[in-house]
């Protein structure tokens, strides 16, 4: 049972380290079964190397424990609030990526500056407010998850599948495990690109309105025609 | 049929992964064979790791499919209205390489400040205007075209074989799809050198139209003496 | 003899070449075992391709050689004076690595920008007092290690196991010298997001003592709550 | 004959390519043996995959081709004059290597911003005069070797074994062509480090006479204690 969530989730973790986005046991990926109410997710602590699909930790969407003998990433409550709030999500990937990292340590959301991030990500990518000290001292993890929500009022995370934890780093996500680790080799190249890009123009904007719809659209919208045939799963 | 085209233009968008230019299936290289009227280019939003020859699509220059399963490139247009103007171009090549797209998210010219640069480009990368709201809205692709062709007025596009689209990234070519992908390589390094440079010295100026004359001419003029006897096709 | 310390100094210096982290017979790591009074560490100008735990050169705590045909890393009188007066250091590391060395030669301390840093180290990595002319000309290794010992008054250095030597580069240390490599490892990292940081936004201040206290805790404290049960020895 | 000296040659090109410093046909290395009076170099415009020591070109000092059916490099005249002036000097090195160009483009010399630097250069890294019209447009590639010479009036070539040549890249030499191209990979580093170093405080000085002393002399001095008992071959 669960079987292949396992696998999948395992295989996303895997995934984040062959990208050279992880080092150590830093990061994480979960991914859920709605139908099941079940989220697999990364155990805390433990290296990509020694990661197998019968580690992850499977728990239901309270935070209980349904199979798993190692404890569950600690970073776990923060993806149950987010899989709670964000229901279309499928995965959710979390990392200290540099360049992404650098943008959420300066409290800064990336401005979209160009049509890589626009195929990806409908605007600039939302940094959170900074973190209270009684949010950070009680149920830390489960405020993160609350900070990020709150930021997202207004916005659909599945046009926006990234944030910026202010102090902190990225977390992503999509339908699928995969998908929330694709959202963060993406970030993490459009984050450092927008680095170079105010280093050669600090006044630079963002993009148009009609050049984000452009390339947005034309991968994501109903009438998308990039690809073969088929719109990729948002 | 084609056969030798299909093969040169599938090896020319993997030599792009093989030269870390591009993640997943961004980037695209076509080629064409002028006397049978005929371009290929790479299918759409297909991953590098899955490209064989026979998947690439033949069309002629008015856009219309000659032989391929797959839809072509959504930057196809693009491709075609290049073709059409410039004459000489034997291979194009798009990418969102991170040096070269950092420059064109900034809407700036790369400015020609040293001798690597000169041996390829013979000046600073020119960028586009920026497209207006009626020219993204519709036949964006073609459009895309056109702003580039229109920003050569005056510009031999075989002696700059490259140019940054404003807000999104560089198209470059060649005489062959290869030397395409070469130009690309090229423009990443001087693009992150450039970089560097007015990291360094905000103020730095161009290089003298004498060295940029001496290098450009000595491996492209009619008395090239670089390499081995033979000039390099330009 | 010495064997098992031999083998872990030996590995610890092989995984600095592993991780990138030195070039050339650049860097050093050294290990002691404290209830023998003895330190190995690599021997001076050796490249690490030729490292075997035979090589290594042991010595007592004052500087005797106990075993070793080769000279000892010429850092090796700063690694002594570190033991001499950080009782629970167990591996010393020093390398140029190239981000943490341009803080280093900046002589700025490295903010504490996130909670990448705050996993690892409690507070802003210090920076020592620029060397005075007596102190490197007479003695300048040993002195190398007063200056670091004097910037660490007040400070435990259990919990902010690293540091950088103005003008010249990081000295990392840990309970073991694989611990000391991972501290070098970390720092490399958020050495370079600091660099990012600061240029997004030059007035970024460090994260609040709250969150500092919470990521530093979980997986340190005696509530430590990251892992797999055990905290992490320190 | 000359095998010894092709075969180091044709080593030391290679050593390029895998210390990643060059892509296609960029940069070349060459050797002399002194006693021979010849000088072997990399043909021109030959990629680094096709070398092989039969492949080097064997010259005089005056540029007349002792053996060899390719054309040499175009820099040859370069190299020559650098052998006719530093007699000490065994083998040259140039390259566009990034970091190091960045600072060329930039006409600013380096400063030794550390130990890392003084440990191989006795000072800052000279950059040379812009070059004017006329030397340009005749024997430009000799005249390379000039302003080089120029620039190095009081200074002695084996203390300081690299100059960037402004508007253009690095020559480095040493007392073999492997030497030569060790001076090249460090050169590349404190380049890239000291444009790390500005970014954080564009204030910053290069290090004390005493700390640039102590760090050269311990190594290359006739008093050097680093390696293994033999000083260095400087």
């Amino acid at each position: 049972m669960y079987e292949e969530l396992r696998k999948a989730v395992c295989d996303a973790n895997i995934e984040l380290q062959r990208q050279k986005l992880i080092i150590y046991s830093w990061g994480n990926v979960s991914g859920i079964d709605r139908s099941a109410g079940a989220v697999a997710i990364k155990p805390s602590g433990v290296t990509y190397d020694e990661l197998t699909p019968d580690k992850m930790v499977l728990l239901d969407l309270d935070g209980n424990v349904i199979e798993g003998a190692l404890r569950p990433s600690s970073d776990t409550p923060t993806h149950l609030e987010l899989y709670r709030n964000f229901e279309a999500v499928g995965g959710i990937c979390h990392t200290h990526s540099p360049g992404a990292t650098m943008w959420a340590q300066s409290c800064r959301e990336i401005p979209c500056f160009g049509t890589t991030g626009a195929d990806y990500f409908y605007g600039s990518i939302p940094v959170t407010e900074v973190m209270t000290e009684d949010a950070i001292q009680n149920d830390y993890e489960l405020n993160t998850g609350k900070v990020i929500v709150r930021r997202f009022a207004g916005i659909d995370p599945m046009k926006m599948p990234a944030v910026l934890v202010a102090n902190h780093g990225p977390f992503t996500w999509g339908k699928t495990p995969a998908m929330a680790v694709e959202s963060t080799v993406v970030l993490e190249q459009i984050a450092t690109m927008a680095l170079g890009t105010i280093t050669i123009n600090p006044n630079q904007g963002p993009i148009s309105k009609a050049l984000l719809d452009k390339h947005y659209l034309r991968k994501h919208g109903k009438n998308a025609y990039y690809g073969q045939g088929f719109p990729k799963a948002k």
